[in-house]
């Protein structure tokens, strides 16, 4: 069976057009489903509509919008305000990354409460800032408020592409490869909420991701990625959202997961490593499918020039949804999707 | 004395960039000032950089974002949610009126809380979208979460122009006119905030403004427009940010102001109702400095086309910050700007 092949190419007339990116299952994706009403023609001057990573008009300009709520995505105690910054910036430039463009700049929309806003905008503005530099673009506008209640950030990124690489290529026979480690970024939420102090590496993976923008050019540029997702729901979540969008099924090794090394410790079940992986999300880590056969020969050098492991994490499959390998190799459908905002539960 | 001449001209290369406009006086716009840190040079691909209304990058793409909190910018018994977004949104493609440009599309992020935030966030998007086709474009990308507190969003606009329109270009001698009605947005919220039901028109001017776009284009066809300004701030804060940016000074003629036909009968000093113009904000109508004379013959066919008056509210002159005319002629400095969301108070 396939997935929803309404959604998987572009209806409009200009063949290269894409109006409507299907996503994977969830409340909070039924919810955007809904958000995004019924398909209608893209307006002149939009190449990918809505569903992707990111917005992409025809002159390859490339926008996507990340929105952080503090007690939702993040707690004080967990992170400075500068890191509140900077974590959303690399978040919402992860979704260039995930087109394969080019950051050019970012706009920052702050609210801020508490007794000394100008303070806390300011602190905020700083990591949004460093984040964006670290990525090659300046913080150009934005808009500034007070807050009665959370700290409430939207970070707009702006970048451009000559060749987006959308979610929807992915055919069945391809090789799904990751780039880094997972689990790190949920690992540490997944102890603070337990009232322990995660290790500094956790932290770090928590607090100060890795938009991998560099990473997704490079390979963009030697390999003929056929679909690319950056990893903020999970690898399970994520792999759904490439499955709907290709109309495929994604199975899934989890034997091949490349897990935080840091996680080990505190976290001894390797079923617990992996559920960290499978459903924490906000890695921030690239996953895309390739024909196979053709990583292994590049993965030494982009190791080598990244410092990042780079690993096949399963295949795509003719079917729909996300399924793992069994102990005896049989697949065994995904319980559930990645982290989902509206399914219950807080945190993370 | 002129202004702040060191940020009123493009420093960078290219003669026809604007690396940064300046902003006239208050709280806020100190905030801004430091929030946007020194000023550097702009990177490859920018047009106009932060301090004007929107950012233009150097193929005409026009950026802007504007953010509403509940509880700051409106309360809930003032407005239905459709008209919650509907106002964002109009206030948003206000600021692309603002550059003379056409919008493209629409980004909406929105944090929602409550105990229907599913339904919430339906009604924010039907109201977004309501403005936006209204004004010829579509939302096309955006972000969702939960909110444990205030309804926030943030309406980030794109849109495209040939020649944009900026702040900077006035000069002293020029003549400023308004289109439109003033007052009745600031009115609706005075009297909300004592308690009292405003006349539906006034009701009307805070739930649904209009972005004048149309209007921005037709002037801008017409007419040699040297600076463009939206009314968000009200024109006294406005004004301020012409003067600051074109290093001059502004001179108001307070009798000629175009008030709300429909504040007369719940304010009916004159003061009062002038109060509002200057000092309220939100009226989202165009200010602009254009040289003198050349507006009357082209107001009549303005008022046939659009059903609004074209009036001239004041001129600019050597010198620097807003004044008006006293009762002999006399100038008298304005004691503030326009409506300051740092500067303490609340409401509107």
């Amino acid at each position: 069976m396939r997935g929803d092949p309404g959604g998987r190419r572009a209806e409009s007339p200009d063949p290269r057009r894409v109006a409507r990116v299907a996503l994977g299952r969830g409340a909070e994706f039924d919810l955007i489903r809904r958000f995004l009403g019924p398909e209608t023609p893209l307006p002149q001057g939009v190449w990918v509509g809505p569903g992707d990573d990111a917005l992409v008009l025809d002159d390859g300009l490339v926008l996507s919008s990340d929105l952080t709520v503090e007690g939702v995505h993040f707690r004080r105690e967990w992170l400075s305000l500068v890191d509140v910054g900077y974590r959303a910036a690399a978040a919402a430039l992860s979704d260039l990354a995930a087109m394969a463009a080019e950051p050019l700049a970012v706009l920052l929309s702050v609210a801020v409460g508490g007794d000394e806003p100008e303070r806390e905008a300011l602190e905020v503005q700083d990591g949004v800032r460093q984040a964006s530099r670290a990525a090659g673009a300046e913080v150009l506008g934005g808009d500034l408020s007070r807050s009665p209640g959370p700290l409430v950030l939207d970070v707009v990124v702006v970048g451009r592409t000559s060749r987006p690489v959308l979610r929807t290529g992915g055919e069945a026979g391809d090789e799904l490869w990751v780039t880094g480690w997972l689990g790190g970024s949920a690992g540490a939420v997944d102890l603070w909420s337990r009232g322990r102090e995660p290790p500094e590496a956790l932290q770090q993976a928590f607090r100060r991701p890795i938009p991998r923008i560099r990473e997704a050019l490079w390979l963009a540029g030697r390999l003929p990625l056929k679909a690319l997702i950056d990893l903020s729901d999970g690898l399970g979540g994520d792999a759904g959202h490439l499955a709907a969008a290709g109309g495929v099924a994604v199975l899934l090794e989890e034997k091949a997961f490349p897990l935080h090394p840091a996680l080990a410790d505190a976290f001894p079940g390797i079923e617990e490593r992996r559920g960290l992986a499978l459903y924490g999300g906000e890695d921030y880590e690239l996953l895309f499918a390739v024909p196979p056969g053709l990583v292994e020969a590049k993965a030494e050098e982009f190791t080598a020039t990244f410092g990042i492991p780079l690993t096949r994490v399963g295949r795509m499959v003719a079917g729909e949804g996300v399924w793992k390998e069994g102990p005896q190799g049989e697949p065994i459908a995904l319980k559930r999707g990645g982290f989902d905002h509206f399914e219950g539960g807080g945190g993370g």
